[in-house]
């Protein structure tokens, strides 16, 4: 138990950070909360990686905050091919050295070894890349890819705490995307619990249509709009 | 098995505390059971913690009751931070011996070690923090953090009853939050019922709106109102 | 096996046992059935403490029928000025001896030890409160804090035949609250196969408004209203 | 494997067993299958076991067809008393020989010892008690007390067969009476369809109100009425 | 892993094998997949055997093709008499060589020791039953009694090929009836993958009145009505 | 941990492959991902094999792009015979070079050894496969034949990763038939996720009637359809 009293911290009203994603941006008064992790969870063809990758380009090119990608599954080259269409450059964000994409691999044998990912390791690295590109703003895609050898749940949280907590300490505004769960928002239902500020994307089918919609669950700190809104990206 | 045969204890009419959360405050007839721990679940971005936080402040500021704030996952700045919008200035609070802020970290390693948190330890640091600003009310944020690696129910039960018990004896009025679960109102589905009183916080999503709600689910002692409520908490 | 054959038992009309609580008596045509364990379930909040509060009350001042409330959760304080806004007034009858009052606190290491609770000692403990008062009337509160321990349903099954069998020998009406479950009206979903008579409580919320109602789910030798009444205990 | 090709056997209408209960008998077109033991399942307070007595003490007063009742849970004296408001008087018919009741204790310690009821001895011991009375007729209440104990489905599947066989060999009509499960109509979802004929009750509650329903969901060799009908046992 | 790369077969049309039920062999515009097996899959009581029976029956009546009717839990004596109302008189057809009825029952025993039912023990059984009456229909009622014991999904998969593959071996046309799952059409909701054809029965109950329906959910190589039809089977 | 930072790849377009299904490549303006994997689910008889086929004979007939279907389940002579009444003669394509039929039939043994299946020896045979007839496209029927056996999810995941970023480096344009699960489109539910284009074959019955449709639920790096279109293919 390690001893953490704050008896005097001067108070800040929670400073934001713009996405630049325009509607998002007026829901939640400002953005996602600056210097602080976000989730951004839904199911498979939400939108996750697109919101993260917006986020990222978007203050790279408009805010002049350079970001870190840090992909478990996609690689740099599908990256940015999978986000040609919407006008986004990523090869030439990474040469001015706005933009850094890291594809991390977890190998079968690593898992093998000890059930889960190293965080220790995830630290170095993306400590590395922050530092590389002077980035503000952080994108880890997907949770699962770290955590999905971890079943027992109070490790899970402790966990969860190291991470976002490491993020925390490096000052940088980050974005966490989540596969969504059966008992929850996310896959083992308590990522959120853990989480500053919580973003569901859905695309749900109603009568044959499916409609993408967004809906802010949880902003500590800040009043938003907690309806569903219509989530549409586009350059 | 402990003989506690109590035989023959003069009634009192079951006294209460005003939370300072005006509605609640009406729908309970007073607020929350004095001197006994109450239950405050619901899901994720519910506002459990700015219920419990809440009911520090006012506590505080409008009924001269200092309180402590003992936290598992969100450190003292984020928590002031949190809640500055509301007018809530913590760190005064602090300063003026009106409040205690403490932020517990559960590291890996002790879970690791036993399985769970340790109560002992618990109890000692509560204990401290309680006599330093001579609080009558306290919270604990969030029950999940001291439980989540007890899968048993037998013993999360005797659990339960320890720290609700040590509560009582320090004859302080206690909010601890608990995270919503699948097959009942918390996690394990047996918090509710080791609680003498439950409320519970929602935020559904009916036709794409969002509307805070709250019910009080149990109140042992007392009539309250059982309906669904608003639930709005501004300064 | 033991060989229990009963070939030539002479018949009774099957006796009952008036609650006082008005509506129920007039559901069943005359209360619980006497000399036989009930099982009262609900949810957390439905009532069921009240309800056997009620019926061992009403037994000692209406009927003339001392009665025995052990506890393993609430303290007899607790439980006294949980009902005094009712008018009840426990430790009087405690001190009249028409009531017997008796808190079990299991302990975490009898658990860890047996894992589950040692009936034989319930029995002795039980037996002696019986006498003391001469009662006819038994409330255990609550059935999960005996049997949490217990996961294989062939010996839960065995043992809550032992308990109700005993109950029968006594000769006493009992009343045994159970927790709600989610595959049945019970936590494992037998106990209201083992026993004669199951009364449901329920407080449902439809429409954001919250109605308390009670069910007589099963009765065996008499015949009952079965639809649901709403349920109100006043004093 | 035993080999038993029954390559030649002669072709008999499938002869039926009136039950008494007039209702049922309609839809079945003669009531239950002569000679083959049935399934009555249903959850607590449905029925089942008046259904069962009912059947046995028609039988032995309408259709000069002694019977056997065996009981794992309710005495005699306790069964006599359930049933007398109807009418029905057990004393009197096992004192002339035409009901033979058996009340079996499975005691915590056999099931302990070998995980679940022995067959064998059930076997020894009802065929005693078919000779004795001379019995047509033959009730088991109920099925889960003999195999709560067996959760490999295929070891239950087999003892189910073997029980079933058995009755079949002894050349009596049987109820066995069963409780509901999740998934399915009985407690391991699988009972139903070793059975030759399933009779299920019901009581659903619907705007608050309760009625009692039956429905012949199987009945190898017949043709029936498959709709839900309403259950009323009168004397 | 064994090499079994076809290069270039001839095409045939695929030939189908009548059943004789006249809804069934409309709907699939010729009947069953002829020299493959088929599911008749649903619940208790949905006619699962009277489908297979009056396969066999017409097949052997109708279209002078020999039968095998293999039963892992009901006798031939049983079965003939369960049909004989229908007009089937199983025992002239097993005189006339036309029927083969073979009666397997599975021992605990055998489940204790292996876990599961030796398929090749059955293939042999099977064989020589097929070589008695010169088989070209054969049915095996049901599944779960084969397989039960095997709760590995990708085992029961690779037998359920080896069993299917077996019997296309043959060149019969095969019904395997299967009981209804949970989780899918089948107990372990994979069965329906592996097959050509699957038929589904069922029997819901709406509005207190149960209607018996057919639906062919798959089916290999053909067009077929995929609608949900009345299933009436009358003599 | 391998390190596989792509700082500047260059961007292109996505380019597509069209399937020759007329309605398919309309929604998805173009087809499949050319170069990547797609995952194509549904529940038994929803048509995936048809669709896979369907796009490997119109690839081999219209686009001059051959192909190799690598099945599981299916020989290729049943595989023939299933498709020939569409006017698909794959025999000819077969001799012609234009298509590679390969059965993998996986082993009870093999499986019993390491619980799954060898993943390089599956690449071994797919890339002699491609190599023998020059193929563009690719078919695996069905994903669950080769991951069954992996019940640990990040392992499975990882696996997944392996086999999808292996057919990325053969630069064929494939389709992974997959069943679909409870928890989600798939079995494990983790499927979609890893994949860069999934499509959901249904055949839902509503009021009696079934319809074939199909829908869209992911499609990285373009824009498509995202509504439910009904399914028809037809020569």
């Amino acid at each position: 138990m390690h001893r953490a009293t704050d008896q005097a911290a001067p108070i800040d009203a929670l400073p934001k950070c713009l996405t630049g994603i325009a509607g998002f941006d007026a829901i939640t008064q400002g953005g996602l909360p600056r210097g602080r992790p976000s989730l951004v969870c839904g199911r498979a063809g939400c939108g996750k990686t697109l919101f993260a990758m917006t986020f990222l380009v978007r203050g790279a090119t408009g805010f002049a905050e350079p970001g870190v990608f840090m992909s478990f599954e996609e690689s740099g080259e599908d990256l940015a091919q999978n986000v040609a269409s919407l006008g986004y450059d990523l090869p030439a964000l990474v040469a001015q050295g706005r933009l850094f994409m890291d594809h991390v691999r977890v190998e079968r044998a690593e898992i093998e070894e000890t059930g889960e990912y190293d965080l220790e390791g995830l630290f170095i690295r993306l400590g590395h890349a922050i530092r590389t590109v002077g980035a503000k703003r952080v994108v880890l895609d997907t949770l699962e890819a770290l955590f999905s050898g971890l079943s027992d749940t109070a490790l899970l949280r402790a966990e969860l705490r190291r991470l976002f907590g490491w993020l925390k300490e490096q000052g940088v505004t980050a974005v966490i995307t989540a596969e969504r769960g059966e008992a929850g928002l996310t896959r083992h239902g308590l990522e959120e619990y853990v989480s500053d500020c919580v973003v569901l994307l859905d695309n749900p089918v109603a009568g044959g249509v499916t409609t993408r919609r967004l809906r802010v669950v949880k902003y500590r700190g800040s009043a938003h709009g907690a309806n569903e809104y219509p989530f549409l990206i586009d350059a």
